[in-house]
């Protein structure tokens, strides 16, 4: 079956503004927020209703397309990606941030065909900022186009890493222990909370890479297409291919500052989703 | 001799403007960046340009007014603050975020009477905020009143740390270590890389605390006043009185949140300005 996916583009984009509409009535008011695994992994109410907005308006438009979500999987404990058209959605990304009324809170819609990521939208409503991508069709954040930093030394660079929403001590260990080696090889640190708007930081040009473990499919399919057609790379933080389901990802301005950062930092097995 | 805090604060606000519009047009060319104590420790031509742009106004139209910025300091090696009106100023907060293209970089300007801090100004022509504050009158971002966050519990909180661009092996040690109790103390740490934007995130309610050691007082002049009047408090990490010229800050949404930040974290002594 072809697939036109520049109806699909226009769709993704459709739901990602009325999507963003509810996310920024809801970041102004009080909310009712519940813990997951531990104190600092929260969800709110508004996870949940954009989840079923955007869920609800696939399957009425496109009955035979596979989502997956981070609501729905939270729920369920199933994630299954195929080779269907599959939209991967995070309703809210950057959750503690939405919660604490911190701007960096987005929508992230992807779709995979054949399991690639074809298009993705990041859309962060407060910050009035719109990351979108089709493959082969470039990346843009509003009307302008993206392209990645030119800097191919570590030295002369500034990376984004995350402390993350896991306390389990291991992890943490290690993760403070790639935060170290890090900082003493580049020119700083940043830590904005929203790993898919982080990955479009790295399209954007303004930082040279990021790199987490941790993350689920839905925090980064959209955000993958971004980087990439924005110029830069996209692969699993040990320098091998990225593997969607494999909760850890590395995005940067090119494989000569990927493989540096690889070089200086410890993976982190953080299971599938 | 009795003081027009009004107009000096009006003043402030005009020399922000018109610093900001030189900000604004270098941050988007290409810029000569040169180095200072290390490779992660940034200055460019703007940085000094719109140092001379304000003190250049200053001394024209306040002959007596003693200056402390951070580039005539580097320059001379001379930082001493008196009771005499003392306009302390950063011309490029966040420069390693200027030279990136970075968002997150500022003007700072505050002034001091009696070695007391009366009014600030940060103003992040990128970003488009203006926060600001005289003393007695409250805190703003742009026409809006900013308060801090009600919060009072760390393990509710999230909090600022930055790496900093120290790449002495000692204070990265017990900066990391930091970074690492507070992470599993917290909803999440951030890092945006401006010292006087951070402590406006503080103020504007949407991150509890940020504590940070290695800072100048041209850091800190400004955004104290503006924390204050958004009903936080500013002080020494250790917990006791804050000394502007000491280097190190914490600043909290309230004091039950400074204390127990200041429980968990290590003071490093950076040496005075």
């Amino acid at each position: 079956m072809a697939h036109n996916i520049e109806e699909y583009f226009g769709f993704a984009k459709e739901m990602a503004n009325e999507a963003g509409k509810r996310v920024k009535t809801d970041f102004y008011k009080n909310k009712n927020i519940l813990v997951k695994e531990n104190f600092a992994d929260l969800v709110t109410e508004t996870d949940k209703a954009v989840e079923d907005l955007i869920f609800g308006r696939i399957k009425e438009k496109y009955p035979t397309h596979k989502c997956i979500g981070e609501e729905t999987v939270s729920a369920s404990g199933h994630c299954e990606l195929t080779d269907e058209p599959t939209w991967i959605v995070d309703p809210v990304d950057g959750t503690t941030n939405f919660v604490h009324g911190v701007p960096h809170t987005c929508i992230s819609i992807g779709l995979t065909i054949n399991k690639q990521p074809m298009l993705g939208i990041v859309h962060a409503p407060i910050l009035e900022e719109t990351f979108s991508a089709m493959k082969g069709h470039g990346a843009f954040c509003n009307e302008t186009k993206l392209s990645v930093s030119t800097i191919n030394e570590l030295n002369r660079s500034v990376v984004i890493l995350e402390g993350g929403t896991s306390r389990v001590p291991e992890i943490l260990d290690t993760k403070i222990a790639n935060i170290k080696s890090v900082i003493g090889h580049c020119h700083g640190i940043r830590c904005y909370g929203s790993a898919a708007i982080n990955m479009c930081y790295v399209a954007r040009g303004s930082h040279e890479a990021y790199v987490e473990h941790g993350i689920h499919v839905w925090d980064i399919a959209a955000a993958a297409v971004i980087v990439q057609e924005a110029g830069g790379v996209v692969c699993d933080p040990s320098g091998g291919e990225l593997d969607l389901l494999n909760r850890r990802v590395l995005a940067a301005c090119n494989k000569t500052l990927a493989g540096q950062l690889s070089a200086i930092t410890t993976n982190i097995d953080m299971g599938r989703d």
